[in-house]
C-alpha cells in the first residue's frame, strides 16, 4: 500500500443492503505542475456507492492535503485518486471529477469512473 | 415505532389512481456531529410518489426539528430519514437527498432511494 | 362541467399532424390555506402536446385567478388543475408542476402528468 | 414558395458525411398580437442537423425581421418558422423553440421538431 | 499533415485500460470572418476519451492561436478542429463545441462528434 | 384610526439609545388593479430606524393580507403603507419600497421616505 | 405639442407634499437604425420624482410602441424621451436610462437627467 | 461579565497604528423563537475596525453556538451581540448585521453600529 | 495625429446644453503581450459626457480592432485609449476601464479618467 | 529588505501625471494556519494608484506563491502584503482586500489601506 493510501481511513457502512450514493466536493485542492513547479488549483468531486465501507471525511481532507507539494499531471492525478480510493474503500461504483483552474486561457476537467465486477452501468443514478 | 416516527402525521391521498410526485425542500435542517458535538447544517429534500397516504407538512417540520440536539453521522441521518418516512407514509417511491454545509473545506451530499415491491425504476420521472 | 372549467376557452390546433409542445408558466398564482385561511403562493407550469385544441391564454389567466379566495391543499390543487385542463383541452399529453413558496421553512413542489390512451411515455420530449 | 421563404439563403454543407448540429439563438424577435395589435417579443432558437445545405446567417436575420409588423399567434409562428426552414434547408433534423415574454403574468414556450424520413429519434444528441 | 496539425503535440495516456474523459474549455478563441474580415470570437470546448494519446495543453493553446488571423466560417472551423485533433490524438471519442458571440443579434453554436470504429454511442458518459 | 392601522401591533424597543435599522421584505404582497379588477403582485420592503416602538412581525403580515381584495393604485399603495406604519410605529426614519411585477411589458418601483422632525438625512446608513 | 407627446397621459399626484420616487422599466423597447433600417432593441428606465402629475402606465407603453418603426440614433432617442416626458409630466426630477443591445460586439448605454429649477442635486435619493 | 461574553477570546492587534477592517460572516446561526419555541435561522455579519484587540475566530464560533437553544427576539439578538463584542473586543467601530430567514412569507434584517468616542462616522470605509 | 486616431470618427452632439452620459462596453478586445507575443483579452468600457462631439460607434469598433496584432502593456493600453479618445472627441469627462482576462491565475483592471479644465469632480454621476 | 520583498519587481509608470487605478485579483492564494498547519485559501485583491512605479505581474504571482508553506494569521497576512507592496512600489494609494474561505462555518475578509503623505481620502475613486 502506498503512503497516500495509508492516510485514508474508513468506517463501516451500516446500510449495505441499500444502493445509495455519497458525494464529497473539495474545492480547495492544490498541487504543483510537474513541468514548471507552479501551483495548480482544482475542485475534486468524489461520488460513490458504498459497499461495506465509507471513507472518513477528515482523513479524506488530509489525503488531499498530501498532494500540496507534489508535482503531478491532471490526467494522472485524477486516475490516481480513483485508484487509491477504490483500493481502500472498495465501493460498488465510484466517479472522480477534477475541475482545474484556467491555465493559458484554458480550463480543464478530467473524469474517471470505476465499476465493481458485479455492478452494471444502468444501475447508476447520479445525474 | 420509534419516537421520531410518532411525530410524523399523514393524510389520505385523494388521487391514488395517478402516479404523481411530491417534493419538500427543507433548507433549515440542523443536527450535531456525534464526534465533536459541533452543529451540522443541511438541506434535506424529500421526493416521493404517494400510494394511499401523504405526509402532513407541519408534522414533517417538527420531525426535522427533533434532530436539533441529536448527534448523528451524515450517512446514518439520510438513511434513517428514509426508513422513518417509508415506514409511516408507505409510498410507491421515495428519495431523500441531504446536502451538508462545508466542513474542513469539503461539502457532502448523501442520497438514498426506496422502491416499493411492485414498482419499477423506469417509471420514475424525477429529473 | 364544474364552474372553473367553464372559464377555460380553447381554439383549434392548426398543426394536429405534428406532435409539438406548448408551455405556459404562471408565477403569480395565489390561493388560501384551507386550514388557516392564510394566503399560499405558487408558480404553476403547464406543459402539453395538443391534439385538436389549444388552451386560450387569457382564459387560462382568468381560470388561475378564480382560485384567489379558495381554500385548497397543494396536492388537490395540482391534480384538480390537471383534471380541469385535460377535460377541456383533451391533449395528447399534459404535465402540471406547482412550486409553492416557503411555509415553516419548507418549500414544496407537486407534479402530475396525463397521457391519452393512444400515447406512450417514450414519445415525450420535455426535458 | 411564399415570400418569407424567398428571404432565406443557403450554402453548401461541406461535411455532409458527418451528423453534426448547428444552433442559432435570436433573442431579438418581435411580431404583433393578431388580436390586439400590441407587440410580442420572443427568443427564437433553431437547432438542426444539416443534410446538404446550411442556412446563411444574415438571411436568417432578415427572415426574422420580416415578422416585425405581422400579426401572428404563438403556435402558428413556431410551426410556420419550422415549415419555412425545413422547406428551404431540407435538414435531417430541426427543432424550433420560441420563448415568449410575459403577457398577463404568464410566459409561454412553443417547441416543434422535424425529422426527415430516413432519420430516427434515438440519433439526436441535443441536450 | 497540414501546418496546423504540426503545432499539436501529444503525450502517452498512462491509463489506456480505463475509458475516462478529458475536457478542455478555451473561451479566448478568435478568428476572422472570411466575408468581412471582421473578428469572430468563440468559446471552444473539446471533450474526448483518450486511447493511447492525450493532447498536450500548451500546444493546444498555440494551435488555437494559429487561427487568429485566418478567415474561416463557423461550420468549417468546428469540423476542421475535430478533424485535426482526431488525426493527431486518435481518440476513442471526441466532441467539439464552438459557441460564437452575437453577430447581427444572433448567437450560434456548432457541435460535431467523432466515434472510433470500435466504439459505440451508448458508452459515452458526457452530460 | 383607519381599520388597517388597527391590525398593526407594536412592541417596546429595548435599545432606544442606539440608532439601528430594521428591514422587513415581503415578496408575497398582492392587491387588485382598481381599473380592471385584475390582481397585482409586489414585493414590499420596509426599512426603519425605531424610536420607542417596533412593528410586530405577524401583525405586519396580516396588515399586508388585508389588501388582498382591495383595488388600489401603485403610488397610493406605497404612500398609504408609509402613512399607516408611521402613524402606528412612530419611527425616527422609515422607507417603503414597492416593486411591482411586469404589466404590459413594464415593471415599476415606487419608493417613499419619512423623517421625524428631529432627524437629519445625513444620519441614514441604509445602502 | 408633437404627436408622440399627445400619446402620453397623466393623472394627479395625490401626495405632492412628499418627495418620493417612481421607476418604470421597459425591457421591450425597439426602434430602427436610421442608417441601415435594421431593428435596434433597448431597455428604457424612467426614474422620477413627481410634482403635481404622474405618467399613466398604459399610455407610457403606447408612447414606447410609437417608436417601433421610427429611425432614430441612440443619443437622440434618450434625450427626446426625456424632453417629451418632462414637457408632459413636469416632474421635480427625472432620469432616462437607455441600455442598447450588442451591435458590432459593443453594447451602449445613454443616460440623461432633468432637474426642475427649484430642485437640487443633493436631494436625489436614487441609487 | 455575562456567561456568553466569557466564551469570547481576543488576541493582540499587531497593527494598531493603522485603521483597517475585519469582517466575519457566519451563515450558520440558529436560535429559538421566544414565543413559539420554533428554530430561527440567520446569517450574522460582524464588521469592525480593531483598536488593541481582535476577536479570536474559534471562540466567535462557540459564542454563536451558545445561542442554539436560547429563545430571543431578532432585535434583541442583534443588539446583544453588538454589546457583547464591543465589551470584550473594544473596537474603534463595529457593525452587526443579522439577516433572518423567511417567516410567514417575510424575511428580516437588523443592523446596529457602535462608534468609540474618539471615532467619527466619515472615517468608515465599509461599503 | 497618430494613425489610430485617424480611424476614430465623430458626429455632432445635438444636446450640448445638457450634461448627459454615454457608455460603450466592448467585451471583444484583443491585443498581444509585448513580452511573449501571446494574445491578451479584455473588456473595454468607455464612459463619457460629450461636449460638442460624440464618437461614432462603428469607427470605435474599427479603432479597437486596430490593436489586434499590436504588442502593448495593460497600463499603456488603457492610458493610450483615453488619450486618443480625448484628443478626437474632446469630451467634458471620460473614463476608460479595461478588464483583462486571467493570466498566471491573476485578473487585472486598469481605469483612467479625464476631466476637461472647466469641469469638476462633484458633477459626475456615473455609479 | 526582507526576502519576500526581493521577489517583487517594478517597472516605470509612463503616465505619472495622471491619477489612475490598477487592480489585480488573485483568487489562488494559499498559506497555512499557524496553529493547526492546515491550508488556508483566499482571494487577494490589490488596488492602487501608482506614483512612479508599477508592480510587475509575474513577480507578484511569485510573491504570492512564496506564502504557500508559511504559517500566518489572516490579519498579519493582509497587513504584511500591504507593507511589502508599499515599500517596493511606493504608490500614492493602495488597498489590500483578503477574502478567506469558510473555516468553522465562518468566512472572513480583512481590508487595509495606505495613503501617501500628500494624498487625501476624497481623491480616491475606487467603488
Amino acid at each position: 500500500m502506498n503512503d497516500k493510501r495509508k492516510i485514508l481511513e474508513v468506517f463501516e457502512n451500516k446500510y449495505p443492503d441499500r444502493d445509495y450514493t455519497i458525494t464529497h466536493v473539495a474545492p480547495e485542492f492544490t498541487s504543483l505542475c510537474p513541468k514548471t513547479g507552479q501551483p495548480d488549483f482544482a475542485t475534486i468531486t468524489i461520488e460513490y456507492i458504498p459497499d461495506l465501507l465509507c471513507v472518513e471525511l477528515k482523513s479524506l481532507k488530509l489525503y488531499f492535503h498530501s498532494y500540496r507539494n507534489d508535482g503531478i499531471f491532471y490526467e494522472s492525478l485524477t486516475n490516481q485518486i480513483l485508484d487509491d480510493l477504490v483500493a481502500v474503500v472498495k465501493p460498488r461504483y465510484m466517479r472522480i471529477t477534477a475541475e482545474f483552474n484556467v491555465r493559458g486561457g484554458i480550463s480543464s476537467v478530467v473524469e474517471a469512473e470505476y465499476y465493481s465486477d458485479d455492478y452494471y452501468d444502468e444501475d447508476i443514478s447520479f445525474s
